[in-house]
């Protein structure tokens, strides 16, 4: 019987790419307009980001930054002020060429990254060692002309937030740099339930104009991987590019060392690709809009929909519960809610309010349970926490059992010809021109140089010279 | 001694504009960029707006309302189906025509609001009178092409939230759009303490689009109006352009209803120039990111910290609290928490510890008062209590002291060539043409019709015909 109810998604396994789209409309996470590779980002997706973004404005708000709000359009010479930064983002940005009736006597850019704002207004505001730190963060839209779009993944814009921050030494950029790659891991782990990989980008991989990038890698269902945040660092490149100097403790005039690190509206993405099944979503509860919904059964019968409502008053101090008390049947109502992901369902009828009771599913396991009507919410709490704990142990179990350890080309170049691929350790010499081959013969990428090193050979799995480095190779979003 | 402290502070009594501009610069509130029109939001300013966003967010939510997000650009075809919504808004946008280096086939509007996008979303998701009410909130950015701009008040970019609901009948709209009008006031009184007019903009004042557009309406230090916040109804006009149909409980289709309501960065600006004086920003407590601020005296005598970190630590669960413990002298600590507005501060030293005493002074009246350590939190909530009530009080007394009620064109005329002339009640016959003279002779506007009507004559002050309506007037920002 519940078959019949997701008939409407495709299966994963047949269409991946398929499903997630069909997930991501039918759970009501977007729609699409005539704004071509732009989403509208419906009323669950967005409580979703809130939820999101609220605990990653607490760390960093913790973590002593403040947050400003930048222009959104960037004059062209601004941009062009860093060469690296002008030359990477040139293609991918749109144009204002008009105000009004007016033709512009310099064209905007719509801001693909804020950089150059932020660097221009660090020159203005930065005078003395006293200055330093400054540690700013910005929520924002921000826009990249991408031809292929996804929700999600991949848009003409998306939302985000970028920090940027200037500081007196190259040893405090590269500890915030790190800082602030360790509290998007901490996000996504103990909020989203993804596990990730951390570690730094090659030349190759890095962002344009920075010296170092930092990322987290995650590991989608169909084996392919998604860059889920970066942090960079830029030594004093912008600093040079901008003359943001400062008068230090020697009295001598001094270039600040900077960062920039951004989280997007794209871990949405990851959130469906990693947990997601073939009834919809599953939400992790921490981040979970709606935590438990209560489905009241034969709720035509005298005293149902009182005792489910009141039942709803004694959650809602502590727990984000919703009630449907609608007029569609609970079946229709339990494929709902399943597609959109929501931890659990309370279901409630006139022969467990005589038994003094009442029934848990749990989304993630379809597990079902009968619990007394008195320690229900004790149990909800237990439970959620639980599923939590689950949904990442599942989730780092996966990304385990698709991980492989490669150290002959041939395996490596069959391994991204099979279907799910997953991560591939391999060693690698650091020479550009193996990534390069690589990416041509197996649309594999480096993911990352992961922090945790481990040599599992000498050589470099493509060329076979000295391997200097132990990198995640991945085909990835 | 004050005096030499805030000497870079223009006096408003001098040159309002120019003080005000000192003002937002000194206070940290925005900064200037290389973007025409554009303004850098600074973390003291972004604070602030935070504060009001939050505040207003949970009334938008708790009236059920829920948050999405739609797209940046606007095809030039949506833009246009609704013929009075673009010949309002196409001399004010921007255009994008160029991504990255292909020429676009159509061109795109950067949203200058988004009638148009909920429109056609709308379309698409609405079909049955189970699907109404629709009440949906945008947390956004928008850019209007201005010529002449200033920091808060008229910015090519700006802050908002905008509301767009649909409703199956024009009496649920038209309660919407009053509701929202009542919790802009809300806002506005309780939280920003600025007292406010509400009332319907005339025909010629209303929305691009709109069958009727509500205001709340507020008075500056310098007798100038400020349009604060508006609530439109737009009938079914949009619903007709944009084929938003449902089918109805009688099985027939019919055309939505639909309002929008829209609040931004711009009551920053109010708050600046109704609460604000010669020494800088007064902040109301409620929405003041930092409540109190902690001056220690003689900070280098041994304890005095200690006391003051213990003291912040004792406050901080329930209060806004910051110290200032950096090597500046404590008078310069005070110019700048005055300049910044903060509505307390508090000073202790050696001598108040060895007396088991604080040191309070109010930023709004300049009041200094000794409150026994024991007290202090228990005093501070009530202060700040207090100061928030005065602050509404103050700023309703001189909205009082400068509104006139005029009945003769000749004092009309008079009123508005002054110096300070204030809100000025008049009959009005319901003419355009009056309008129109009054706006060309005197340079004011109708600022709305009041929901408080009240008959000061029976003759419009323009034109001598006989009057239908009470008009505030006044010249407006």
């Amino acid at each position: 019987m519940a078959k019949e109810f997701v008939k409407d998604v495709t299966a994963m396994e047949d269409d991946f790419a398929k499903w997630y789209t069909d997930v991501v409309t039918k759970a009501e996470l977007v729609d699409y307009s005539s704004v071509r590779g732009s989403m509208i980002i419906r009323p669950y997706g967005y409580a979703l980001w809130e939820n999101v973004k609220e605990a990653l404005d607490q760390r960093i708000k913790a973590t002593g930054h403040e947050n400003v709000y930048m222009p959104l359009f960037i004059p062209e010479s601004l941009l062009t002020k860093e060469k690296d930064h002008i030359e990477g983002f040139a293609p991918e940005v749109a144009w204002v060429t008009h105000g009004g009736d007016e033709k512009l006597a310099e064209r905007l850019v719509v801001r693909p990254t804020s950089e150059v704002l932020f660097c221009e207004h660090y020159s203005n505001i930065i005078h003395s060692y006293r200055d330093l730190p400054k540690l700013y963060n910005q929520w924002s839209n921000v826009v990249r002309w991408e031809k292929t779009t996804r929700p999600f993944l991949r848009t003409l814009e998306f939302l985000w937030q970028e920090g940027h921050t200037a500081h007196a030494t190259a040893e405090e950029a590269q500890e915030e740099t790190i800082r602030m790659l360790e509290e998007y891991a901490y996000i996504c782990e103990e909020f989203l339930g993804i596990p990730v990989v951390k570690g730094q980008k090659t030349e190759k991989e890095k962002f344009a104009g920075a010296d170092a990038t930092y990322t987290i890698e995650t590991l989608m269902h169909d084996g392919k991987a998604l860059q889920s945040a970066t942090s960079h660092n830029f030594g004093d490149g912008f600093a040079k590019a901008f003359n943001i100097q400062y008068l230090n403790k020697d009295g001598k005039q001094a270039y600040v060392h900077q960062t920039s690190w951004g989280f997007t509206t794209r871990v949405i993405g990851a959130l469906i690709m990693v947990h997601g099944d073939n009834r919809g979503l599953v939400i992790p509860p921490r981040i979970a809009p709606t935590q438990v919904m209560i489905v009241p059964i034969a709720q035509h019968k005298e005293g149902v929909l009182d005792y489910a409502y009141a039942l709803k008053n004694s959650l809602a101090s502590s727990i984000r519960v919703g009630i449907d008390a609608s007029d569609k049947k609970p079946g229709w109502k339990f494929n709902e809610y399943e597609m959109k992901g929501i931890p659990l369902r309370l279901e409630v009828g006139p022969k467990d309010i005589e038994a003094g009771q009442v029934v848990l599913a749990r989304r993630d396991t379809g597990e079902k349970m009968t619990v007394a009507a008195d320690r229900v919410k004790e149990v909800i709490h237990v439970l959620l926490e639980t599923i939590q704990r689950d949904m990442f142990d599942k989730a780092l179990e996966h990304r385990e059992a698709n991980t492989a350890s490669v150290t002959s080309y041939e395996e490596f170049v069959t391994l991204f010809d099979g279907k799910n691929p997953g991560f591939v350790k391999a060693m690698w010499c650091g020479e550009r021109a193996c990534e390069d081959k690589i990416k041509e013969e197996t649309s594999a990428t480096s993911r990352c140089i992961p922090f945790e090193q481990e040599s599992i050979g000498n050589t470099c799995v493509c060329c076979g010279k000295e391997a200097t480095k132990l990198v995640y190779w991945a085909k990835a979003y």
